[in-house]
């Protein structure tokens, strides 16, 4: 039984990693970190676990906390992490770190991109970028997993074979990116009440949100090229789901079969990611609370351009699910385990 | 394993049947039955099923299907299975009704708030209310389950210990309740559009809705009365849910220990019923997507009356989770198999 | 020209009032105040008046605001308008209080409900309770306006027939109210957060509500009684709008007709007022973004019981809309001044 | 005062027409055409109406509607008003067409994104493309208007200044809009349904959406050249509004001052086109209920693009607003008469 502990329990990515490890047969919670309700129930604050978690929280020590654990998921603010790590910890427990401090590989973009004086940047290489659908070897051996951010998976993974195998021009990709308000997190800010979220859509960070140098590291490590992209996210009313809307230069004429190929190629194996069938495109609702990404294309000759859509949860494949996805391989799990849920289309 | 079909399968309740019966270890789905869809593929109707769900839907045909399966769900229109039931179906396999037809032991009183002739009066005794926290011995050995309507569940659990114990003044009961919008149906009627619920709270079927006299049975029973009582259903903008807000003069003055007992009494042993701590009240939240069912109770003494308070899931303990605990219970599993999934509360 | 002045110009009955005021012929805002905005400009908190309104925020000091102004309403917390009142604000300015500091004639009612200390008891008995459908010419004379809260406005207008001709039992009353989220106002609370509000419903306060004792007070002028009821809100996931469902015992048997009468005799000539056709209930969407209140009733013969229903907008009749009609009563102009917008439905 | 006869009034742009026009002072409605609900009372349709429309609907027989009126809406399907268009109706009165029949010049396009056989193209170099800041003087002299789409409004006004000025490339411009489900009309299909809706965000329509060449063709005009782009919309879980996100290739460096200036250039003189401050940027709730598009850009010089975006409300500017707006060009009325509401941003 893997022992697990969670820094940052009480935020919206915390609560769907204990939902999914209580359902985990392979893994326990054995502490519920949090900075704002110590010595509080859990069940208290998410009462959807009343009867089923009986802890109350505990701080955020992760010195405490790492002899106690196989594994600290730490759902923490941006900067929390890489102050707080070191050797005695990554020695005792495996880390996967939701936050982005261990993302980018380029500390000066890191640190251009957060406003944030990385306090740790000696662990940067050492850290795994946790696409489990990409990266799956170099996880199974990691000590510190950076589980990638939710637009970032989704982006990732919708355009990963159009880039991969050469297709569009890698310089020409713009992202349109939709997403549920869970993603703004549960911090009480004005902005984020519920008479200013409903009947309304807006974008948000326009040209400026940190998840940008992360999908383009990504997709130049896919193409080896330095990929510049525009990202805009929109923030949408309602919970849950990610919806990406991605759009790019096709390199030359190619067909519906030879694009669906590429996708193939990556996807066919892969449980969680779905390429759909032809003119059949993402919708949140039929990911929702599972830990699926469906993708899927279209091409236009009119205009030479494809356009790329994918859907995913989140905070389950986008956050606390990919975590325990990358949990999983480490401790060579099935990759599924506690994962198998399936989608609430309503 | 258990063969189960489906007879309304892509209804909303028919569809967490599906979801449901997917992820239990002991039962397979192996006909999804639809009027509208016979032929198409299941996972084209709801494609949170798609790589799940290969079949495609079957027809109603009953009497073929009980040679091939060991239950039957009917999540169909009021008067459908009064239609199709007979021996040799009941014979064949166990029936459990998610319609109305087999909840009224009275057909009057079914004819007259249904408004349909009862073409099987005969089965209307042999049939078991499936309530299963109250009900539990009678459903092991029945062939025949009428399934509570979710209204019902829900109003009933909430006041069964107030009336058991004869707390309350059976016949000063009110309860004013609020659905989601699943309760409506998937049907295409210009009332259930998005743009006609969204933003709007309203009451329907105002003295009328016939959940009336189904709680009125059922509760007469517990206190071996004939309660007559009011009954409003709201409509909320929201998806799933079930929220009864209750009210009742109290016999004699009562303390909330003495209330609060009879309320373990029941249910300090059920898993899916769920009295919370003092002063806090049910949310559907916190139910939401699970088997759970939410209660709990105010004393006033100013006016003295006790408000009782229920949520639940209505497609899942008000439809489609109650089904499969009736299964369990009638084949002999653990009664939570298949239902062990946690709320999500966002 | 009236000129205004608002204190709380930034919650949003605030907004409301300058939408209305807005539209006023003849009235105009010269004191957008706000404590937490001083000296940005208003169109930066609401950025629907871009390009409409010009002004900053200013303080909220009345000394000085009474100097410039005819009329002063303040949207303010509870306790805020006792603390500053004065004769002096009183004989340069009337004075319209959206809050409830002087609703309730008992002072210690008013404290024991409200936990606070009212600093300014001398001016209760002056204040006029601002329902203008009942209490139209005391308003008229009126410096000091105490505006009814938005619960007590929809749930005395709905109450208000059967309460004044005897038709009802005044101590069966129970009100089941439902209200969208504008009416926990714009502070910034987890609790009020879109994702916790969103895709749920929950009963609060209960029996605990300040508007308990409000509702109390004003239908026992209405009966001559000392009236106790049960009032239990809810929260709904929209915007807008509050829905009232009300129960009481009929004194005696009635038809349609005699309670459709009583209806008519206090509302046929009210412009805000509508009596709905029968057996059509009110619906928070068809009054939406304006000043009315639809009602309606029926009867239940089986009970011997009525159910009665009342819709508003709380942030119109509720609130601001209703604070615009009291203003326009003092000041002598037609009473829908500003207030001909019609509902928008969706 | 201008008599008006609408046809669709039963539908949500029709009711936003008759909403506008009861608060119109120079229009009177005579004719509530529906096919639909012939006969029954408009105000049961949309009761937010009741008490104050007291007409029951008409067919839509515009051959004798012509003779009673100054001005006809068509607020139909596509293809309508082509099959219905004479001589005899255009010389009795003035025709604004809600409908796409007389948007697009070349028939041959309108026939292949619209799959219907135009029964009239006689008039289709007559009718006058109404979009009112654009081509104000054309349409004063108008006997049928074309009135614009709601995407197309808002993606044409956000993009107007940057074509016409020669600021991007017109063969690199990308629009990804998210509307409102108005937008879907109010025909009572599943698709609609609101738990198909609520929690969902889909793009629909992918490069087949028939506004896709309504908006080339008038930007087209506006550069004199042959504009291909994509346009990609989004359902989005609220009523009203659209906001389109628009991408385009910069033709060379430009500085904010100078793009600033060419939006100034068209439109600082507009009352209903609000170009926000820089770095604010259009949310859908500042436009609800009101006649105004907001619209601003950024320039991206990581990647040598602009990103603009526009926010209107698609049943108001989008649709009813808009074809008001055109009535009052006609009749030589001030602009924004009927059209003054300010916006409801919650």
């Amino acid at each position: 039984m893997i022992k697990a502990g969670i820094i940052g329990a009480t935020g919206y990515a915390g609560e769907e990693l204990v939902r999914i490890l209580l359902q985990h047969r392979e893994a326990e919670i054995i502490w519920y970190g949090s900075r704002s309700y110590i010595e509080q129930k859990y069940a208290d604050v998410y009462r959807n676990f009343f009867q089923v978690v009986e802890e109350s929280c505990l701080d955020d020590n992760m010195d405490e906390l790492c002899k106690q654990v196989d594994v600290i998921f730490t759902a923490t603010p941006q900067g929390y992490l890489a102050g707080m790590i070191n050797e005695q910890i990554l020695s005792n427990a495996k880390v996967i770190d939701l936050s982005a401090d261990f993302r980018i590989k380029d500390v000066k973009v890191y640190e251009e991109w957060y406003k944030i004086n990385h306090k740790s940047p000696q662990y940067i290489y050492e850290a795994v970028y946790g696409l489990c659908e990409i990266n799956r070897e170099q996880i199974r051996g990691a000590r510190l997993i950076a589980n990638p951010g939710c637009y970032t998976t989704c982006s990732i993974l919708t355009l990963y074979p159009l880039v991969k195998e050469g297709i569009i021009d890698e310089n020409s990709i713009i992202v349109d990116a939709k997403s549920g308000t869970t993603g703004a997190g549960r911090g009480a800010k004005v902005n984020n009440l519920f008479c200013e979220v409903n009947e309304n859509i807006k974008a948000y960070g326009v040209l400026t949100h940190r998840h940008t140098p992360e999908i383009e590291e990504q997709l130049s490590y896919a193409c080896s090229g330095n990929i510049k992209m525009i990202f805009t996210p929109h923030l949408v009313p309602m919970n849950r789901g990610i919806l990406v809307t991605a759009y790019a230069d096709l390199k030359k004429e190619a067909s519906y079969e030879e694009v669906r190929a590429a996708y193939d190629k990556y996807y066919e194996k892969e449980k969680f990611v779905r390429v759909l069938e032809k003119d059949v495109y993402p919708e949140t609702r039929y990911v929702q609370g599972s830990n699926y990404v469906d993708v899927n294309f279209k091409l236009d000759m009119r205009t030479h351009r494809v356009v790329a859509m994918g859907a995913l949860d989140n905070v389950v494949k986008g956050a606390a699910g990919q975590a325990v996805q990358n949990m999983n391989l480490i401790f060579g799990l099935p990759e599924d385990e506690g994962l198998t849920q399936l989608p609430m289309c309503f």
